[in-house]
């Protein structure tokens, strides 16, 4: 009926943790039916990027936290969205967030935040985890869906002596994975709702 | 085709100044075709009230900024709403948020951000005002559609001086009407969204 | 040599579980030499309390994370001491923070962000955990001072079915009282800076 | 009867409006008696700059608000000071804050809000601006102290059509004066309380 919904997963990742996020977003976001989803590493700031995000019915952006924010990776494609800005090229696509760091609070949120309000001076509509938190009771594990207790965007943390194949872990991954599913959903939902639109309009 | 798209606007107000701006906002989602808007002071909260949230397909949250964060009275409102949490009976409803406060600046934007962290819990969509800054050049003037610059969600700023019948200003009122409109809209695709699935599942 | 330094623990406890945090803080401040702590509860906003936090050279403000921000009980407070922002009666005091939730990350920086939001609209100056993390890689544990990798304040978890006799569990206890030791220290620097100063002006 | 106070005020600027708040910081700092400030572009992280820091009583960090959050700029060198943190070689230090953007609100709190984390990860004592709002009334004005109401760190906003010979304005470089000679007055009352401590233990 309509074309197929594209997500796009927009990140940066310096040691790959972050990466291995973005895979699980981009896999759950796949998952939902009639719906590609692509992951673009932000490192290059070209045509193919910036092409490939403006065809995007969906954005989620992700990246390390570092510092208490966002990756200067991250930060440097961030600030060369302004163009996009000027002349309001993603309002009313898609965005949700998600972000890796060390430590089990590690100031995460803050960083969410902050693509919350990159996406806000876009005019995308936020969409979160929307799970209950895990691993807050006795009965609790770290295996928990959502066990890190976030909600604006999915979190994941990485021991500092694990790498990428081992880090972040398999609950953390699966909430990744959550987040992309439910973008995607509600990529599809909004498009139908235009379709729909259009129809009643002709 | 559908049903009526609700917008409720659950706010809280001080000194009035609030609820004109939760009145224009109101104002601006009634003018979205097929829109009912209510007003919904959170001072009460009675079975009216939960029911009424409970039925609307977007909730806009209003607060003054007090102290650099929204009301202890709609704190208290924000708090009650555990129980919902509970059972996720917000999940996947359309959230906004505006403030007023006597300051430019005033930390509202913190207070912005505790609305949308609250919508994040309840797994709500958040929907930002989509509008450029005005005021923001020697051509720009105060009269300026979003002319503090905000878009997370709609600010007002009231004088201390002044009155609710003088103050926000018309300009922060128009704004608040922007931020009412974009919420029906997007409750209103959202809704299309979901029935044409239905259509296509049956 | 001065008149002793007082540190007041402000702060609300829906559960009992954020008391204890508290309890904690003000025995860490207390274990400070020439230090006295006082737990002000913010239930009751009386003179007493007024007059209480008048007199401290150090306010550690502290409340649980309810639906992502600070309890509608202590937000009653903070919005009370509007009066004292006019005056800017607390100026040049220090400040600091702690919270408490359920849920690991549970969104408490946010609260924290709101309590220096406070604390610098009353421009007092604000000081903060100065801990590494805890519990950041397959060595560490939940036992570890500061394990929920936390900065700008004390946070504490406390498992949904365990009552204020179990939880906060032993580490985020002393990570409280290290946040309290570290406060006094500061607030009996600035004292002896300010003393030396005017002894130098004499 | 100590050495000299020395204040570095640590910013990136992208246009050099910004530039032009940090001077004005580092001329508030100056004018404090016994003070020395030093301006550290951040363009260049050599040893020269780590070593002017690691000397410094108190560092004001200072960047654009570009889409929402510090610039890629800034956020390079709060990433490299990842080594600083690992050794806590700020801790105890002052900090501080300011923030340029083109628009009145313009998201700067949550700028500002990214610095205050940054300091915290760095146990640094967060030194705020300590002033009223000017602005706020019928009589206030564009040119009065702390316009746009700010409390946190400095805000300055500088017009889109308007370079940096003329943005910001004067009463927005006031304000950043402000904010350096009491981050200033601070780090020397720390500096004495330490002394004089020294002198009690001898």
């Amino acid at each position: 009926m309509t074309d197929d919904i594209t997500v796009a997963v927009a990140y940066h990742s310096g040691t790959g943790h972050t990466a291995r996020q973005a895979t699980a977003v981009a896999e759950g976001a796949q998952s939902s039916p009639g719906v590609t989803s692509r992951l673009w590493p932000v490192d290059n700031l070209d045509d193919e990027l910036w092409d490939g995000l403006a065809a995007a019915d969906a954005i989620v952006f992700g990246t390390p936290t570092y510092m208490g924010s966002p990756s200067a990776g991250f930060k440097r494609f961030a600030e060369a969205t302004a163009p996009v800005y000027a002349r309001l090229g993603w309002k009313d696509k898609v965005a949700a967030g998600f972000t890796n760091s060390q430590t089990i609070n590690g100031d995460k949120l803050n960083t969410l935040v902050d693509l919350a309000v990159l996406a806000a001076q876009h005019g995308m509509h936020w969409v979160n985890l929307g799970l209950h938190a895990g691993w807050d009771s006795t009965t609790g594990s770290p295996d928990d869906l959502n066990r890190l207790g976030s909600w604006l965007g999915a979190m994941a943390q990485s021991n500092s002596d694990e790498g990428p194949e081992l880090a972040p872990r398999p609950s953390d991954l699966a909430t990744a994975r959550a987040l992309g599913h439910r973008v995607a959903d509600v990529a599809a939902q909004l498009r139908r709702g235009r379709s729909a639109r259009d129809v009643a309009a002709a």
